[in-house]
């Protein structure tokens, strides 16, 4: 049975101003379980602890990966492009919705921690026994697989993969607009209106024509300025390094066999590392959230101090430093051991390229990482090859080393490290 | 000792860009855990159900109070207005920083399950053994004392409680802006600036220059309408709703000595009445969520679908209705119960009028709760005086009665209620 | 010869973010002179003297008037409502574009001067011997007629009269929006987008679903207060007077056969009240301002002076005054001859409603001049009918009579005027 | 006699909110009919023919960059900055008022075709027999001198050069944001408050703390974004071009005694380059505009051509060509000749650097031209030191070579140039 919603659906949304919503396969999607669980977790993880206003959810991003994609379908279609294949419309919407429907709370961190990848979940929760599932295969029977590989990027149609992942995908042009829009950093306008209608489908794959050259450097300008200003900001960085050292010492404690006061059977799965879908689905912020709440009272010393600080946002410090050789790191670590600290805990080294963001690098040899321009000519270039301005910025290296530490702690003990490391800390 | 911010401290805020903090006092409160804790509390409660942008806390609605009343205060400063008291300048920072400091998650619905009042909380948690009480005692052994009566409109300063709490305060002001910018709906957009330049303090109350007549009709408009197309809207009823009866039905459980597969110690002390301070100040939405989430595998199949509901926003359904009279209610709720339904439960009768939100009446006795205008002849008018707009909208009742109710469970029964019953339910 | 765009047309425009173009007939029609004319002709008259922002001129305005009908008929057919006559889509974007065509500078004060209509000089140069003309009459021989006939209301499809001149048409929504922008005066925000989206093609008429209600009640609050504090703000009439004042003795000047020393041709011609065309589109702002500038040195001392306060904005000063009887008017016109003034340009008395601006009064007979909702039972209803808010605020009589005078001058003989006149003007 | 304006006055502004006014000498500057006048100039000449929107003027602009200087040296003495001398701030806020009132109507080409120079007009309008230099007088008899070497940049007190001259002044901070408002635009969007907020006081000039490096590159960026997308927009170019020869064409008649149907005083005497200062207060934008007007009736054949281009904008088309050497343009212009075409009119080689903006070159050895960084250890270095993307993009040499032509005409001979010149003109 085939659906019709009789009257296009809304949802008002600050950034787009409306989502609209026409399929029903799409309406339905968005009132499961599972899609209706990523309002439950934040899109910019701990970053709220730095930008107070960046408490939006991923359920608020999906909705506008959504509505890009499908602004940039529409405009396909009036265009009557031919290189479009207009029977991957439900393909490409339902992947852009879903596309982060596998992401758990605080992804970076606990992917990080417990050896995880947010991309095979979302496919085994699309493909698995869900709602979204079950949805999915009202379509046909091998619908949930097309999605699926859709995000695994092997779908035999790049040009809808290229919609949803690529340097200048409906993903990462929500995600600069919202999170600009939510931290209040206005670094991150783009002209979105002008960067969709300059996008042109052309023998499987989408490109920009040169005409929309300059909007599409002040896109790669925009994502530059919030990598910098936002989502490396030391200060997140700093409850991301509490929260992996949470994770970490809950690991140990459970594999040394520690009763906890508080554990709940997901997040107990989640550590162990055999964790069912439907167990994965359970947990969200509030779940973790809720457990380092309870855990300001456990027995161990340190899971408790580390909860405490993550609850109350009592981060660890930071100082900048040149770049370290393995020797000084060693002789760094002894002399916090000798001055009866915990270096495992109490000294974390941190260089932002370690993340799992990526800045745009257009000498990337997949193809799928570049941008192109096409011209009258339809000749073909990566952005960087006519750009001055993009090759200029795209070779930066930026990042800066930074120590991170318990301040107070390692004030105690600074007479007994060396004057030369105690300098750095003080 | 009395500690100095060194250089001003900002906070990003999309709102009103930055919030700015110089006085270590506040920089200090902002920095407990007392405090913290609201970002993990939702301004608008389930509202983010019905507008999935409204996911900000009450942290960062707190901060713009506080930048609100720091920039009048700031402006009778400059303008050397003698009608301001300057020593309480303070007071009324903390007060405005403070005076959410008392919510719990969800506040409108809990209060109302469990008979709480969270302006009660606030001044035990500012007068109580906290850090927050502990800071405020550095300032002066009863400033904590003052910050409360503030709070509770006892203060003798008469002009500090009009500037935090009135028809015109910098709690409104601050609350229209964000939930607008928030939920993305612009009916509340207000000019704040010229607000602001119109307030002059003139003999103990905040009063408003006449020709600032207009921007505070545009206020009261937008106010008006953000009542009706956000604080009001039936979907957030509904929620609302859902929410009330699983505290309502957890309250049953724990009054029938039922044992919950989960709970936790706060939340029942929550529960049962008894809760400390402490304990009140571990109850954040994730403990909440955390609750619904471990119950919707309870033995009790009531709360098991309620709390299903509320996390995969399954909520009831509602039907638009005329003033019934009490003999109709009674019919309707026998019919249910004929038909096998839980009217308890199954029906629920809403008008908005029961809310604890105000809608500005100008007659209202109180003079604390008037907008007065003043002008060059220093005659003091309420604006309802002045102004035909607001005296033509501050009559107008505009709530309609709804019926709210589990659509697939009445569905199934329509049959075996009465057809002018049955009418209104299909 | 049937010209194609071979792409579509785009105009960066503030406000509406672009202006699309498709059809070559509008493109073209855009490219004549006399629509270029439009840009030499500001929006908003003499409110720059008010409002320094609103230099904005009638050729932004005439293309968001069209972009915004674009938009209403583009969704009225992706839609598909079978009551909108899609070939009338032509008809209507015309008129939408060349609706102002006729607008000479500072129209109101002009036509007041001179006796004159817009309406009527649009008409003809839709009609006339023009470009406009030209290319409309390449569409079919009749079609200039047809425009002219929406532009007059007369034309015999009324839902096509009715998306161009009505109280929620696209003119007044590019106005409100445009007007607001340039001024900065925010209380003219309206969600077009959401108006947009609720109306409907409906028996020959634009109707409006009732669930779009609040966003018109919003729009007809913004209509409101932009009425007040922008259109009919005392400075802005101030000038308004001292032009018409000029042209009022210019015109007496050239009755009286007065040599000029500088005179345009078109410029006599439009005093006289003998101007062609295309004298008349000659005629723009650059000509008046040039003629006032170079009258600064006329031999006739109030053409001169008159001339120097415009360009110099030394306006009147006014005062508010309660409605004064013909009795009380001709006391006071005697006594200002008697100190020796000149009633007739030294005193000027004004109420806003005489002016050309209409306030929606939904009481209107006039069914064009209703705006219709329409609910689910498909009943139709004014929106005064339905809104409470509008009902109130539609009766409301706010303008205050308001006397225009020279200070200085004034101020000079306050002795000789009557003491109780006296006290009025000091 | 010391005027004291007894409530600050404010201007509502759509970039700034509202500008205030609280010294009476800059209300009496804004009063005078000199500055008046710059209401009836466009800040960016005839770039509304590109953007519609662009109509704002240069009184808007000036009372920006009045208010932008009176917030920094405000945030200077509410932080008790001891480098800022108090003493010098009426003459800042003057010089930043006043910066531009020697502007003429479309400055940059009327510069070019008359050998004039703006900076020289504003420093004879302060200092002359003048309202403003009247007022300025009143404050002390050197007043006005003080003001002008301010704008000569040889004031003795080099950081009130600085703030109102230099890479990061007031001018070019109010141009960026006012620009991009009223041409839609949105790169030249900065984050003001932020930039203003990081400026200090340092030994005789203004520098920028290193935490504001960011917000200071992200300007940079929006510089050139808005260089290149607006003030360089080949459209713009064309109409300049169009504009310089009319007035080239004016000269060449003037000098061959042609008579004039239509010519004022103040214009002959502007073309004779023999004009007075009361003369070129005379001239606006209206004066050109109706000068064109009546020139399109001139017997002059090609003036009436060139007239009626601008006006009805016909502007000439441009291709782009790789750098052309001096044979090769000697080659184009005699092909040009013996076609029968006028090179000297009908053909023109545009290169963007020759134009009098300017773009950020960090190596400048002028020591004004410099935006200086200032660490925790007070070490400064210009920002091309410490940033590596203003590095990069500091070198880039973007513009590109146009040629610009009349297309109708240079069209009816393509067939009498040699093919290889023909290509690039068809």
């Amino acid at each position: 049975m085939q659906l019709k919603l009789t009257e296009e659906k809304v949802f008002k949304d600050p950034v787009h101003n409306y989502v609209h919503v026409k399929d029903p396969i799409i309406w339905q999607l968005i009132n499961t379980p599972e899609f209706q669980r990523l309002r439950r977790i934040r899109q910019l993880g701990t970053s709220y602890l730095t930008f107070h206003g960046a408490e939006h959810s991923r359920f608020s991003h999906s909705l506008g990966v959504y509505e890009i994609t499908r602004k940039i379908i529409s405009q396909f279609e009036r265009s009557g492009y031919t290189d479009w294949p207009t029977e991957e419309k439900l393909v490409a919407l339902c992947a852009a919705l879903l596309h982060d429907v596998g992401h758990g709370p605080f992804s970076h961190s606990i992917e990080e921690a417990f050896d995880m990848n947010h991309e095979e979940w979302t496919c085994k929760i699309i493909m698995g026994d869900t709602e979204i599932g079950a949805i999915l295969r009202t379509v046909a029977p091998d619908f949930p697989e097309k999605i699926a590989s859709v995000i695994e990027k092997t779908y035999d149609k790049p040009i809808v993969v290229n919609l949803v992942s690529s340097p200048l995908d409906a993903d990462r042009m929500d995600y600069l607009l919202r999170d600009a829009y939510y931290t209040g950093v206005n670094y991150g306008t783009i002209d979105l209106d002008r960067i969709l209608r300059m996008l042109r489908p052309y023998h499987g794959r989408v490109v920009v024509k040169d005409s929309g050259m300059h909007a599409v450097e002040d896109y790669l300008m925009a994502r530059y300025q919030m990598y910098w200003q936002v989502y490396f900001h030391p200060v997140t960085r700093s409850s991301e390094i509490i929260l992996r050292q949470i994770f970490r010492r809950a690991k140990e404690l459970v594999q040394s066999e520690y009763s906890f006061g508080f554990m709940l059977p997901s997040l107990l799965s989640l550590i162990k590392g055999n964790i069912t879908v439907q167990e994965y689905l359970r947990i969200d912020e509030s779940i973790i959230q809720t457990a380092f709440n309870q855990w300001t009272e456990e027995k161990d010393e340190l899971l408790r101090e580390l909860c405490t600080r993550f609850l109350d946002r009592k981060l660890y410090k930071y100082v900048e430093v040149d770049l370290m050789s393995a020797d000084e790191i060693t002789e760094m670590t002894n002399a916090f051991r000798e001055a009866g600290l915990n270096p495992e805990y109490d000294l974390e080294i941190d260089f932002p390229s370690d993340l799992p963001y990526d800045v745009f690098r257009p000498d990337d040899e997949d193809s799928q990482k570049q941008i192109i321009i096409i011209d009258k000519q339809e000749r073909l270039r990566d952005i960087s090859e006519v750009s001055e301005i993009v090759r200029s910025i795209s070779g930066i290296q930026r990042g800066k080393y930074h120590l991170y530490f318990p301040q107070e702690k390692v004030r105690t003990v600074l007479g007994q490290l060396p004057p030369q490391i105690a300098k750095i800390f003080s």
